[in-house]
């Protein structure tokens, strides 16, 4: 067997089973948007992800200068979802020898635009030679602490049945500027949220103040995405269709499948918040940018997308998986 | 001009430049072994290392499982380096998809019997899809503090005329090690030595706690990394050939060449430390393996290896750049 036929997460599981143990000072391992442990006062919170030319991006299409962006911001946003504070960066490049000059300091200069944006330093790295140009940031933040000095954490495993579903900003638009950056529309907004997503720090870190319990960000696609908060917490859910937050931008692309790319389409980087409905209606009230309710956490397992007669509609892709075949 | 005509450091300088600001609470950020930055009364200390197939290691020559010994055991070298302890790693693995499942299983079990071997738990990571499989480690960890709650670190740049140089443990095995490994001989003290780097924590650490000023881990040749000692200083070095601590399994088999190894070869994962002599003289005391008194530091720069009759010697090789061209 090869690791494309267990994908990502079967493969996720099997290597947690071997080197996943539970360690002293450990509050969240394996499993959840980031890592969080105990050094004396303070939780240290810390994720990483990786960019890989081919995989996820394309020299040529997307401009170096956003590659380095993405790669800082989609780390950022694994911050955001456990409500934290991002702070300082570690960068691995992996290059081609005849990768030009020029193209490493654009994407630096991209990544230190994002860092600067957030509030991260860059505080050092690793180079080395590779096939294809591979960005790896390793992410460390401290979670906020409540008045008794414990961590306020937006976790995958906190939905419990009566709680809503909400998510920030607008869903799909990424999916969709990916189709018009292949065919070569790099302006407007659709090709932004692709190429540029900025992931709402400052909201993930209200939700936290505001005793939310559970987040995760929306990077492989919605459904997917609460998929993951369902298994780890033991719940079911339920999204009704007509109240996803779809932009006018997106309507207007691609009028027929704004649905199915809000539903399923990766890279949004927004929130998926789960909590008592009085804890999202103050967070709506105080954060400027949208929060959505799009439904509700049951009992039992699984998740039904309702439109507005509430008969149930079928996706056939349910998300992105890093590791099967495309 | 491409990334491979300014080499590995000339890119690091470039891009520092651009991203190394100061930070608040950011004691070391680029250039060191580590980074280093204050949260709240703990020093975390962090570093990253790639490896890459085909580059770093050859599918097929190096076993699976040591090359996940290896990618984390890399990194407890820097961490040793600093004289800190290491506590949580996160693991990247970029895969094609057509990997065996069982090569994945056999790296991360490799793996985990060095974060046990050094106490290291595995708190999460990333995986992704990769024309090549690539596995990087950010190991992060805490500085050791003195009773007012200082951090104890060896710094690169702590190096002072008049100050000895030593080494620990025995240089040139690995890089004669990998030589034997191409030829097909995966047993014996050299071929163990390049592939199941044993970092000599305990060691760094005990440096720090005595004050040793001054270390960095030998990972691209003793030379290589006695220059960035030197740099960072601002400082000369001489050493003494002589002194060269030599494994009897080295001189035979490469009688001609073990000088030329111990002082270029890469991947030792020693530790190089600079010091006053009797604080060098307290660790030879404190630490069971081989602390050897190489060389001492001096006023000026540049890098004198002088044999017996204090005649010096030429190597043409200076050491490993991660990105020129092989």
């Amino acid at each position: 067997m090869d690791v494309g036929s267990v994908g990502e997460f079967g493969l996720i599981e099997r290597l947690a089973a071997i080197a996943g143990r539970p360690a002293p000072g450990l509050v969240l391992g394996i499993g959840d948007d980031a890592a969080v442990w105990r050094a004396d006062d303070a939780f240290i919170v810390a994720t990483t992800d990786t960019m890989v030319a081919g995989v996820h991006f394309l020299p040529g299409v997307h401009p170096w200068a956003d590659v380095g962006w993405k790669a800082l911001a989609v780390n950022v946003s694994d911050v955001a979802a456990m409500g934290a504070v991002p702070d300082f960066a570690l960068v691995t490049l992996g290059l081609p020898p005849e990768t030009p000059l020029e193209a490493v300091e654009e994407l630096y200069r991209g990544l230190d635009e994002c860092a600067r944006a957030y509030g991260v330093a860059v505080a050092g790295g690793d180079i080395v030679r590779a096939p294809e140009a591979v960005v790896t940031v390793a992410l460390l933040g401290h979670a906020q602490t409540d008045s008794h000095g414990q961590p306020l954490l937006l976790r995958r495993d906190g939905a419990r049945p009566g709680y809503v579903l909400a998510v920030s900003g607008t869903l799909g638009d990424a999916a969709a500027g990916l189709e018009l950056l292949r065919r070569g529309q790099t302006e407007g907004p659709l090709a932004l949220a692709h190429s540029r997503p900025r992931p709402p720090l400052a909201l993930g870190q209200e939700a936290a103040r505001l005793r939310i319990p559970c987040a995760i960000d929306i990077s492989d696609g919605l459904l997917q995405d609460l998929g993951h908060i369902c298994r780890l917490s033991g719940v079911g859910a339920v999204i009704y269709a007509a109240t996803l937050p779809l932009s006018d931008a997106l309507r207007r692309a691609c009028p027929d499948r704004a649905l199915a790319l809000a539903c399923t389409g990766g890279e949004d980087y927004q929130l998926l918040l789960a909590g008592p409905s009085e804890a999202l209606a103050s967070l709506r009230e105080k954060v400027p940018g949208p929060v959505t309710v799009i439904g509700e956490v049951v009992e039992g397992q699984g998740i039904a997308v309702l439109d507005e007669q509430g008969r149930p509609l079928d996706f056939p892709v349910p998300g992105w998986d890093h590791l099967r075949r495309p």
